[in-house]
């Protein structure tokens, strides 16, 4: 396939005529062709009234019909061969491994909410039944289901060209709830993009979905950013990004005459806690977990290890020593963009010019451009807790490891992070659970996710997931990401009561099949 | 029980020191005793702060526990007897058979959350099991179950003096979930709260709940409203009210450093549907329908039927003719507070000012003071299509009867309105089902519950209810205030990662019981 510069508005592809983008090979700095023209207003208008019109349709299009739609843009993506592959690499400078794994994953959550929407796991319906003798008044038949709450803007992300992009998370869930999609494309990676787009075109003729259940726009944060949350077509908002980034949106959102949800995933550090007995035991094998994750992608993941907790002493020293060699051994990777580049050298420097917080190692750097150098810092908590700065996400592969000097300051230092993503307690056998319960106890309130002797990175995307968590994590904590749950930021609870039999929709009618809470008690139909 | 004037704040009955509040009698508009002063800053940090440690303990307290804390509440409600009945008669107006059954559905409330606590009904837990030699990478054990967000605040509302007031449904179901609970009381019966409150306290010691788990506050809007709003201790708020009121919190919470949701029931005038053959068939007794709903509680519910939309023609005529004349002969009602009635007063003056909307028939007036007369008025749908204001809601006993030339025109109407609590469709036995459908089309995509042929007042608390629906009849679509449901608002889904047995909480460790999502699969244990 040709990648023309167009967008895709509806069934069409049109070329938009504000500022110029250009995907950018970040290991070079070099411009890639073709150019992208950013969409006006007027397109952007097209786009939301075409996802308006298709939700009358797509809303009350059969679970199986979607599922239909959301493999056939599997296998339309995955049709798209090493074409994608190839610009995927060349527009982000991740490995052809990597963009290979994270199409895997793509097309594995598109094939996930199919699988819940033919199975009827998507959400779990509830009947009252009627009581026609009740006094003083008879009690009416009511029937709880849900219904898609209309069109959904999805920002795609940098870090995820195809994961948290076009077709990602947030896209695949939206679908699958039946709310029709208008994507952001992520100016970071536009033939990715246009590729990926084509995709869903291509699979949406086959499916023979509404003209409008997808589109994809180039702009500017501001004109199709703001846009597309302003619009009053758009009823919700996906978005994986910054912090800044997140909350002018959900601003945008609140000021609207209609608040609509934004779901921002937005920042995390991802509290790694290195309990006695995980560093009496295995410091070494812990320092090579920690450094492997760190360094995974540049460290350009959510649910990167951005800060250590443990109790001062000896087998904390080898563990920052090890970890240190580790890292003097390895050399830079390319980041995403220029614009990374700089915001993490910011958070380096930040970090290197606070006296306070000692520099234990750095990476060294190749000859390309944008290098994520890694770099591990270490404080001693009373300097930690005193210090808001030094808790703000440097993305990248930099790590600050925190000194603490009981489990009574390691639980205060937990007590003082903001919402993340994870919490992580890595333990040995000699530590009591009386200790182990008090650092989950404090952690799981911080987070969307908490686990035991592993890393952060490497999100499962399954039913039990949640890539989520307090703000700032997220800006709604009752959501998740990643996952089957994910689904539910898209719907809405709607109770049908005495409705006659023949208007009722298919997941309350008569031929309801699978789960349902009936008069309070869990069946099977 | 005799009345202090004081608030409580966990265990203590404290007595505030800010503006005074009475109690008034809107029969008469005389001032109850004893006075209650408002409280300070300090006793709003001191309830916080209680809520705060109470939240630790109470958050991990059983099932079992926290329902037997929920059926003692409705006890020692029941344990009030006569005084609370007669109390909440006087401050609100009310006739003693409505706050009787107010009484019941509150009572109904708690044990509903109770039961479903003992059933294992709050939620249905995720399991994804561990697959050990999966490659690339084993996959770890994932169970997701949900957390209590922290302390809540609630707003008592005016109009439910029991049901959404102190120990109402928002603070039924945030108990149930987990959450401590601070009540600003509603100044309009400051009396009935502390009778309340006060049974609360003696649930609370007779179940050896934490102290904190419950404070009830007097105070301002501004300083006692917006403080708990702001303050970092609350995670979450259940507003019913004011649609300026939801929305100055609303502002308020999404401006704190770490914003917090607010469920607010807003504003909604609740469409009723007469379709032709309903009209053909049985205008008479629809009128009669209509009346009793329009004016039942003079008009003070969420749910009051105040916009009926029909086609235009002879049968219209006669629904009209015969709510007039009904109305005509109806006695005014006393309404709960002076500001209510000048609200409701200000609120039919504008209808009766506007050149477009015709005055069909205006209700007797009583001897006493703030009284509602019940106003019909209708319109056409060109007009009421250009005029915003025809769409606000009039808090009382005021509807309006819009008068469409055609089905496409009513489904103009419906298109034209914001969100809504409740839609409502009367039918005869002629109006085809293709009408129908378009009709229920329309209409469930802006209301939380559509109904068939009743009236949108008397709101079960059930299962299968929601009392919610698109912005402004409620600030969060997603969400329900009455019935089981209602719990979801307080919770958030925590995934927990191979978490070693011991350290699992109940819900998902091996002695779990009920129904779960295991690999995809609901089963019971």
């Amino acid at each position: 396939m040709i990648l023309t510069g167009k967008m895709t508005i509806g069934s069409k592809k049109i070329m938009g005529d504000q500022k110029v983008i250009h995907g950018i090979n970040p290991n070079t700095n070099e411009a890639l062709d073709p150019p992208y023209l950013g969409a006006n207003e007027t397109q952007l208008s097209q786009a939301c009234e075409l996802a308006k019109h298709a939700f009358a349709i797509y809303r009350k299009t059969s679970p199986e019909r979607k599922a239909d739609f959301l493999q056939t843009i599997g296998e339309e993506v995955m049709a798209l061969e090493h074409s994608l592959i190839e610009r995927a690499m060349k527009e982000t400078g991740l490995p052809q491994a990597r963009i290979e794994g994270e199409r895997g994953r793509t097309v594995g959550q598109l094939n996930l909410f199919a699988d819940n929407l033919r199975k009827g796991l998507t959400f779990v319906p509830k009947f009252d039944s009627a009581i026609p003798d009740r006094a003083p008044l008879p009690r009416p038949d009511m029937r709880l289901t849900y219904l898609p709450l209309g069109p959904v803007a999805v920002f795609g992300a940098s870090n995820f060209p195809l994961a948290f992009s076009v077709v990602g998370g947030d896209t695949a869930s939206a679908l699958a709830a039946g709310c029709p999609v208008i994507v952001k494309a992520h100016s970071a990676h536009p033939g990715t993009s246009e590729l990926v787009a084509s995709a869903v075109t291509r699979a949406a003729k086959r499916c023979d979905m509404p003209e409008g259940v997808f589109s994809m726009l180039f702009g500017s944060g501001h004109l199709i950013g703001q846009g597309l949350v302003s619009h009053p077509a758009i009823k919700a908002v996906g978005f994986t990004g910054s912090r800044a980034g997140g909350m002018a949106l959900m601003a945008t959102a609140q000021q609207r005459p209609e608040p609509i949800p934004v779901y921002a995933e937005m920042s995390s550090i991802n509290p790694v806690v290195l309990m006695p007995s995980a560093l009496q035991s295995s410091s070494d094998t812990l320092a090579q977990g920690f450094c492997a994750s760190l360094q995974m992608g540049a460290g350009q993941f959510c649910t990167n290890p951005g800060l250590v907790l443990a109790i001062d002493g000896p087998e904390l020293d080898q563990f920052i020593a090890k970890s240190a060699e580790n890292i003097n051994n390895t050399i830079s990777q390319t980041m995403l963009t220029s614009g990374i580049h700089a915001a993490y050298q910011n958070g380096v420097g930040t970090l290197v010019e606070n006296a306070t917080i000692t520099m234990v190692s750095e990476g060294d750097v190749s000859g390309n451009h944008n290098q994520c150098v890694p770099y591990l810092f270490s404080t001693r908590a009373e300097a930690f807790l005193q210090q808001e700065q030094a808790r703000d996400e440097v993305f990248g592969s930099s790590s600050l490891v925190v000194r603490c000097k009981s489990l009574d300051q390691l639980l205060a230092v937990i007590d003082a992070l903001e919402g993340q993503l994870t919490g992580t307690i890595h333990t040995g056998s000699n530590d009591s659970n009386q200790d182990l319960q008090e650092v989950l106890d404090h952690l799981e309130l911080k987070v969307g996710r908490v686990l035991f002797n592993g890393f952060p990175t490497g999100v499962e995307v399954s039913h039990a997931m949640v890539h989520g968590g307090p703000f700032p994590a997220t800006s709604d904590s009752r959501s998740t990401s990643v996952g089957s749950n994910a689904i539910e930021r898209f719907l809405r609870p709607v109770c049908y009561q005495n409705v006659p039999e023949p208007l009722l929709p298919e997941p309350i009618n008569r031929d309801f099949a699978g789960l349902a809470l009936i008069d309070g008690h869990y069946q099977s139909n």
